[in-house]
């Protein structure tokens, strides 16, 4: 594909600033306020049922991730979700662990039916069990998923009409028409907690600037990508990779876009 | 101003290593925690309503930070508050986001009214809005202020008796006669999540062991500043900036801060 | 002693790769996401009591770090850890700032009652007020203990059946029968927030693939002491340390255990 798009969207990102607001788990919470200023953006987390509508009031988009949900939360999620939907900002829902337990697998689906939901992100196995394929889930980690993974990711897509990305060594994008294939990222990222969280955040700030949520996404996992690229070999390991992935996350410009992004159609 | 009583109030800090408790947010607690260690304090995060009186008990300051706050957590923060005023103890309070969602500015407001708080910490807007200046906050950050920053800073420190830190380029700290300003720090410090709940931290442990309050804080903030000017050069990006932060706080001496402090009179 | 078995035990645990269930305080929980990954297990952290039991259903091992304790968390402790039971994997304790507050050493007293707990770790205070000896906790710091730790350790073992650990410069492990020492380690591990609670992780790991309680603390601690000394000399202070630390855990082999542990009979 023509890079320029992917770039040109991205200056935009850097440029207008938006805020992101999360309700999201606390063991990767850090990390995603982290990238999400790395990405051009402004983070704000903000969970509680009180403040969680006046919140995404300023937002230019909204993070759902239930890595550590309980069932206040979810509540939160729905009040922060319908104030989004009012507002017409995109939401982002992150999945962790759907098709674990019940609890993850059941909030999931009431946060499809309660809110219009723009992006749904989540590994193989949590798109897999979603999307009603044969898959497993083994704590937050997809345990193998039957199948072809594109099918899976398009009919789902084109069933709930919602862009959803089924994350992988190759990622896979689509709204039920059109499917996009990001091959940018490394290893190295499955080596460390909250990168899939991170992915979830970069995409907050893409697509809280870009209508297209096929184009958002694919901007926003190819630069995280590339950014994952550079990040290895700046690393001694797992511990010194998550900083050297903030660095080279803030140091992407548009011309890394231009020149490094890997996005095909399937 | 003779920076040896910054440096004498930093070293008594590092001499006393005062256990400083915090109620604070679930997005920087680990920076908190970590700094506080880096500066010589010992810290202790507690939030739970049945132990948060207790613990107070235990420490040299109090730090209450309402970055993820709930109704929950600021009927706790009331509990330890109490018990830090009837021991003498010094509370800072940071508000982070007053003024950007009610939840957030009628909790500051109660804290402020039940409480006898020493020491409040926040940006431009936090502070503008609770002294009743034309101030905008969005999300976290501030999104300007008019009239003079020192006149409110100090006008509301008069008017309330507390201890009022307005935090930018240039520190504001005023007690409602003294105003201090504070040069140090550096522009990195504004790349990443927490380095306003970290300063607040500093302050603690200064506070802690110093009872001229303009003093203390001058000192932490100083000395926060001092760290962060020595980190960024040794870092790559806001990634390894925080880690680099950490490293050079703990490396601080009272010597560096006689040589390095940039505190005037206003 | 001969290293052999503790780099048998350790070669197992990174083949088997199991999954480690935590219900743990939000302060350091990033870490032990990490540290479990860099040991060789897979992470999952859920504390709704919603979910806890099943989520501790796909577990070879259950972590409870009582640091930011509340009464809901321990309800659901009380849940994952029942789960834990009928399933025969092994609890592991982690009783942070047991002694400090009166909730802290009730609800540890709680989870002992109520659970089969396999081991506890905790340092010098913690340990000691629990085994009903003359010993103080400060916040989550030991502030001393009276009598021989080692007696202290071995009679509390023996009257409760449960792997007790106190740890310190020489960690200390005992059955009620056995007594190992562990001398591995290295005093910047003191030097950051969270070494402790990251140690538990390492234990839950070794402990999902060894039935010898004993052997899988004294491997885990081991272990994750040659981490930190190789971590010590690649670092320049706390904040590079944390890094240095995973990057270590993540590259060690079981002939780093074989060449490095430093485990002795009391």
């Amino acid at each position: 594909m023509d890079n320029k798009i992917f770039s040109d969207i991205f200056a935009r990102a850097r440029e207008q600033h938006p805020l992101v607001h999360h309700i999201t788990n606390y063991v990767t919470v850090n990390d995603c306020a982290n990238i999400t200023i790395c990405a051009g953006g402004a983070p704000v987390m903000a969970d509680a049922r009180e403040e969680a509508g006046d919140m995404a009031g300023f937002a230019g988009a909204l993070v759902l991730n239930i890595g550590t949900l309980n069932p206040g939360i979810i509540e939160s999620m729905i009040l922060a979700g319908k104030a989004a939907n009012e507002r017409k900002i995109p939401i982002i829902l992150d999945p962790v662990g759907a098709g674990a337990t019940r609890l993850r697998t059941e909030s999931t689906r009431r946060l499809l039916d309660e809110l219009k939901i723009s992006i749904i992100k989540g590994n193989a196995g949590e798109i897999g069990v979603l999307a009603g394929a044969e898959a497993k889930v083994r704590g937050v980690d997809s345990a193998g998923i039957s199948g072809d993974p594109v099918t899976i990711t398009r009919t789902f897509a084109r069933e709930t009409g919602i862009t959803v990305v089924m994350s992988g060594a190759t990622d896979i994008i689509s709204d039920g028409r059109q499917v996009l294939l990001v091959d940018n990222g490394h290893p190295m990222m499955g080596g460390i907690s909250g990168t899939g969280c991170m992915a979830s955040s970069v995409t907050g700030v893409v697509a809280a600037v870009e209508n297209d949520r096929v184009m958002a996404v694919a901007t926003a996992l190819a630069a995280f990508g590339i950014a994952g690229e550079r990040a290895a070999p700046a690393s001694r390991g797992p511990g010194s990779f998550k900083p050297a992935l903030l660095d080279a996350m803030a140091a992407l410009g548009p011309q890394d876009l231009a020149e490094g992004a890997r996005v095909r159609s399937a």
